[in-house]
């Protein structure tokens, strides 16, 4: 692709040949002529000097370069436009394949395309151009919206609802049984989960990721909200839009997420809580209770960001402060020694600070 | 179907008109005059009385209602069974699906459902009234009992054995190799797991869990053990019977847990250790040696549960601490200057106290 | 098998009849006549003399036995080798299965094994005595190597490359995509992940453990390093040889970790650091920056683990510190309210102390 016309897909300012032909995106330290690389910092322009790239995806302010530019306000976003042009994703020819298992009453879109070994159940629907690899389980009146890429294995249990350009990696599990028991006695007797999932337009959702069903109602993850591997979203939990959820989380029932949230690897939130928008929680915390919008909170059970750090520094100097305990309790004893004695000599004590 | 006879099946007490229909089981906010609904505690007395349901499972105390009731000690289990009978999970039919790859050597019972796309190894036995879902693998010489329910892409090794009543989600590994090495200078010789996992009756398995088989002998699961999503139990881990697991906890290798015992999610347990019966860890805690019966412990490293809250209570105050120790350092240092002088103006002093 | 014959196999001095029968390996307790059984330390001794097993593994050093017995510097070792040569994994004949779906031009070695329901993709090769069980799918462009396992319900996503002797356990995910966004305005956009996953020779992967595909470049996992279920491992991670990554664990992206390193379970790895050869991270720890070499670690946020006992006995005193810092206080306060009126009768300070 010429990079003129690379530049005007992507929303950037050329500046410098725009027919250089650009066949791939690579970092700097493994472009060649042939390659596009970027800059996402200043701290990168001295790497970028010395690259072998053939153009450079750089931020606006940066000095001028030595080669042809894409220049943007956001070179991240522009480098993964690039990449996203330039290296597309394959993608198979529309079609049921023949060892596919689809229930006649469903309904797939003939722009679809449906892997080996995939089993699609009753009443359920596959819009248009949607992917649907290798041993996909799509349940009964399910609901796939168009453009979906559903990677191998992944189990989408019955009355899910998927919406438009959602992704969803290898081994995850979206509408399995929530976990909700009555006791008996000593025993557990199960309840019924009857509720569903629906997944909003343009969530991506990892590898072994599971989201279960709700009781009754809905469990449901909002527009445009990027889920990692291994994380756990449980029965009734809402995720507002937009929001990112690292690998290895893990959500209780009935909880709420809002816009914008940002939830680090291995966290841990209780049920029946609520986060506000733009909430961001540190990696392996433990959110115990409702967490007002805007707020950063650390630790295990979490707390403001800075009363964590101010907790930590704490901490760390716990060791030392107990020494100073005990040397003031012998300063201590020494000042009362001699105010019991004030006639002692009062030189000695000097020698003992 | 007729509230009388619900209340009947379910052994509630009927008030009011039993000739009432009822569709389905839903929350308060979402009743309609159709429907039933319940009340599990005084706090939602006041929505229930504003709610539309046409009829309300009650607390044996409760006031009297405007509507017909279903009187129980139990809501929450008069509610568990009601949503069964109202809602129950949809069963294929009996019969192997002719997708299905079956060894010729397997016994499955008629009366249960193999769907499409399973593998069923040599000498394997499925019991009567047992559904496997699509693309389940039930490997060589296991046993799955009466009436369970395997859900898609679960995968049960050889020589895994599972009683009656068993439930396991999508994704589920039972019988993967447990983790262990024997060294070999640097590197690890895998030791061979011979042994097996053993699923106990009436036991739920969450999605994407794993348990994996002993190296010698059993892993076992005690009868009516619930365990939830993405946990992680080792070779030769034993749990009693009435345990529940929440999600993401990692039990290791050897470790055994008592009956009636509730690990909450994230919980870790490191190897070789005993919880005793009744045991409860908090969410998130690390247990690293033997809790006694009864015991409910908190943190990382597991502490009980009133020395936890004694050591967050002084962490919390830790930077209050802090200054409190340098505010008499102050002092101390200033009585001890005065002490070594004593003529000085003893006025003095007042003023920094 | 002879026992003599055992005793060259797996190298070890023969100690008595070498002619005597040996048909299993078991633990002390379930040993019988027949049974081969180990001895790893002094304190099992007893257990030894006590034992019905027909032959023991005895370390070098331990007194004479009262039957045949095997020599050995490392019995554990022994064990293991004792163990796979008399309880041999069970292999399915070579050949593919018919219900597989293999790509014609995937190239597949006659002395493999293609399991039930298998996909393979276009171009991928699968190497010499390799066994894939049932419902594996492995993508196109990969490379599986020689004598490796692959257990059923494994999705190796297209490109990857995994080595010889490789053993990977049902559910794990191979290549699916890393997490990658750039933002646009509040919105996420997806940073296609072109890279790929290298497996080196002798590696172990978990059950429903995650290896994602590298943005651009590789993710790579060193030769002989074993991985056990559930662990989440992100894109551009490198992990040296010969390391141990416990259940649970996750480690960011970009993240290198070295030779010889263990990583206990549920710890968790912030992105971009650096973990040195021969480090230890405890249980539940959480890494945020670079660890030199040779380090043990524990906490999170990971400190020195010298550094985190003398913490942690800290914090367990700090109730008892509180009390400590109260009673200086008032001890203080009578000091200072002395020294500000010297005339008051002194006597009265020894009753406080």
């Amino acid at each position: 692709m010429r990079l003129g016309d690379l530049a005007e897909q992507i929303g950037c300012r050329l500046e410098g040949d725009g027919s250089q032909e650009i066949r791939r995106v690579r970092p700097l330290e493994f472009a060649g002529p042939d390659d596009l690389s970027f800059v996402t910092d200043a701290a990168a322009l001295g790497r970028a000097a010395a690259s072998r790239a053939g153009a450079l995806i750089l931020p606006e302010k940066a000095p001028a370069a030595d080669r042809p530019c894409l220049r943007t306000p956001n070179p991240y976003l522009a480098f993964a436009r690039a990449l996203a042009l330039l290296e597309p994703v394959p993608r198979p020819t529309p079609g049921i394949d023949s060892s596919a298992v689809v229930h006649p009453s469903a309904r797939v879109d003939p722009s679809s395309s449906i892997g080996p070994l995939c089993v699609i159940g009753a009443q359920a629907e596959v819009g248009p151009d949607t992917v649907l690899d290798a041993q996909v389980y799509v349940g009964a009146d399910c609901r796939v919206g168009r453009g979906c890429r559903v990677y191998p294995q992944v189990t989408v249990r019955e009355g899910t609802c998927i919406g438009n350009g959602v992704i969803i990696h290898s081994g995850a599990v979206i509408g399995a049984d929530g976990f909700g028991y009555a006791k008996d006695g000593a025993r557990y007797v199960k309840i019924p989960q009857v509720g569903r999932v629906v997944i909003e337009d343009e969530v991506e959702i990892g590898a072994n990721t599971t989201i279960d069903r709700a009781t009754m109602g809905e469990t449901r993850i909002g527009r445009g909200s990027k889920i990692d591997n291994l994380v756990q979203l449980a029965h009734n939990v809402r995720v507002g839009p937009d929001s990112v959820i690292l690998a290895q989380v893990g959500v209780a029932g009935s909880t709420q997420i809002g816009a914008r949230v940002t939830l680090a690897g291995q966290v841990g939130i209780v049920d029946h809580v609520l986060l506000g928008d733009d909430v961001i929680v540190g990696s392996q915390a433990g959110v115990t209770k409702d967490i007002p919008a805007g707020s950063v909170v650390l630790g295990s059970p979490a707390v403001p960001h800075r009363e964590f750090k101010r907790q930590l520094a704490a901490a760390a100097r716990l060791p030392e402060y107990a020494k100073a305990l005990r040397a003031i309790e012998a300063r201590l004893a020494d000042l009362e020694r001699r105010a019991a004695h004030p006639d002692a000599d009062a030189d000695a004590a000097v020698g003992t600070s």
